[in-house]
């Protein structure tokens, strides 16, 4: 039996009903051949857990886990970029130093991932990589970087990260940095701050493709300006259908799709953020999932079910996240979207809960008319333009 | 069949004849029975070239290749340290920038290298970690930095290679550098620089073992009175039996074992170098073995063939070595004696030319008179102590 039937035969018991009822068998047919990538998988923040393997399959209503090989493979996730994230500290050559560390240590940890399963997954460096894995058969493991805060005010490790494969970073993550004010917290530079401008500069020079997700709409605009390159938004949404610091207007829409940029859809800001009183403490002992005894793991998902019922969780569903991002196609044109979840890194649906599901969103795109060649363009080729882009624009120096 | 007893015949078959004639069975079992760390591999400089697998056999008289995963089975090596190695360049900015990235990427391919035979490998970073290893009959790495000239001036760097996992550093190569006059070229600080002393004081913080090869004599004796815990040589040997900047006098050597250090027995610099002219270009065309046609290998082994018939290269024998460390044994004592060939690294015994004859090594031991109890010192019990010490010197402030 060939492997890709076998996933879909997977696939179609493993995909929760409600998304199920929507995925024809020529829907997933189409879903396996094209070539899927997720610009912004958060995945790697639980290579370095004791005890968890991305070879795994894992339940997201037990560890809070949505991406392994397993449901990849079930979901029909081809690969995407998986995420270098450190979070946002104090700027002093102390905490450089030790958050240098923490990407190099990530770093790490997505390459000995990757070596240990071989047989299933590649690092990918060069959009021409993707559709070479994807060829063979392979998952394909680009790297990003999120929150550009580890480089310190020293550039030059942007080319070290560069030498271990990464080709795509964001200035920064929540709260201004020493590159950029953020789209949360207060406003330092205006936007960029002249050494965001050089870091810019940088990351062309480096053919490393810009991410804005995160970075004060200014700072997205301005980048806009700078770059010799299309900007990427990795995990990103319209203020149409929610106002927030995380999604941006129309206006910037426009201007990035002007500009050749792509804006990769969030399921996450589609819905006001719930905050749960003990929120955080169910999810710090789901990050310890492996650790923990039978007995632990029985209170943590009876502890979990009760505080859901009594807030239910927020997220959008399936319907919402699909008139984000025909919104986006209608506003910035099929060239101009794609597909960035944010998966382990908050995101997900209440109808899609991790990347099993996956297949509903390409049949939805379906039905909304769209052609097989869009699809393909939503699901990579808008990427891949991106970093082909990247590439020439290092090399033309 | 045991792993170690189909290891034991593969290995009466592989051994060259003439290391073979002196290895009983008994001697054999021995050598299986032991802990038998080399405490200076430079295998790793061969990760990064394509088509080189750690895995596979290799052949000396070929590509030069000394140490691969089926020749550490048949000769009997548990592990060792896995050298990251730089050769000195300019004290620059822009020099430390690159040759950081440099050892970082060969960082990096250990790890690799280890994930991607994580059924026969093991990272190591303490001890104890060696002896649950060798009980589980894993192949042990332990990795070293062979110059730290990569840190440049940022000895934060430090931190880094050992959250890494790197647990031995030596200061310096061929030539002065930030941290410490060579063994060879000009004398520029009187031993250690100031930064040299600082990072000394680092090695110890961080409970790193502070290795003195290649270093000058005034800076290995500088180190030995200011180290908190004791050295290592990781690949030396005594002046007495020649004379090379590269072997250090009887008087450094009592002073070394005085301080707890341990000598790890060298191959090279037993006999003056042979530079025959193109050797280089020899070597040049044994790092590209993988990708040479089968043309172009028959013709590197055929000209290598002539430069050897006209130039015969001039390595110690096993007598020779085994002379060498019989007087180290002598000069210092059974406890500060061990071994570390500079297999990789241009090591070697002409009648020895890769590690699957180690078990003659440990049959002249038990020849010469030594028993078990010491030989296991020799072959791990001595850098273990070393180790241990360096732990311990760090968990204490």
């Amino acid at each position: 039996m060939k492997p890709a039937l076998f996933a879909l035969m997977i696939g179609m018991l493993a995909i929760p009903a409600s998304a199920q009822d929507q995925v024809s068998l020529a829907d997933r047919e189409l879903h396996e051949r094209l070539l899927t990538l997720d610009t912004h998988l958060d995945t790697p923040t639980r290579f370095e857990r004791p005890g968890w393997r991305f070879d795994r399959w894992h339940d997201y209503d037990f560890d809070g886990s949505q991406v392994d090989i397993p449901r990849m493979e079930v979901g029909g996730l081809d690969g995407g970029f998986f995420v270098i994230y450190t979070a946002q500290g104090p700027t002093t050559p102390e905490a450089y130093a030790r958050v240098r560390d923490q990407a190099l240590m990530r770093a790490m940890a997505i390459q000995r991932v990757v070596a240990e399963n071989e047989d299933k997954l590649a690092l990918a460096t060069t959009a021409a990589d993707a559709e070479r894995l994807h060829r063979q058969g392979k998952r394909i493991v680009y790297q990003s970087i999120e929150n550009s805060y580890p480089l310190g005010t020293d550039l030059s490790l942007l080319t070290t990260f560069h030498k271990l494969g990464v080709r795509m970073a964001s200035p920064v993550h929540n709260g201004p940095n020493q590159f950029s004010d953020s789209a949360r917290g207060d406003v330092k530079h205006r936007g960029l701050s002249p050494l965001g401008r050089r870091w810019v500069a940088e990351m062309n020079r480096l053919g490393m493709v810009i991410d804005g997700s995160h970075a004060s709409d200014a700072a997205i605009s301005q980048m806009i300006d700078l770059s010799r390159t299309p900007l990427i938004l990795s995990h990103h949404g319209p203020d149409a259908l929610q106002d927030s610091p995380r999604n941006i207007p129309d206006a910037l829409m426009r201007k990035l799709a002007r500009s050749g940029g792509v804006m990769q859809m969030n399921t996450l800001f589609l819905v006001p953020m719930e905050s749960a009183p003990g929120r955080e403490e169910i999810e710090d002992r789901q990050e310890r999932w492996e650790v923990l005894t039978p007995a632990e793991r029985a209170r943590l998902v009876a502890d979990k079910a009760a505080l859901d019922a009594r807030y239910p969780p927020r997220f959008a569903n399936l319907d919402l996240f699909m008139r984000s991002t025909l919104y986006a196609i209608r506003v910035m044109g099929v060239d101009h979207v794609g597909m960035g979840a944010d998966w382990d890194g908050g995101g997900g649906l209440a109808d899609m809960k991790d990347i099993g599901g996956l297949a509903a969103i390409t049949a939805r795109l379906r039905q909304a008319g769209l052609s097989e060649a869009d699809i393909a363009k939503i699901w990579s080729g808008n990427t891949l333009r991106l970093l082909r882009a990247a590439e020439a624009g290092a090399a033309k120096r």
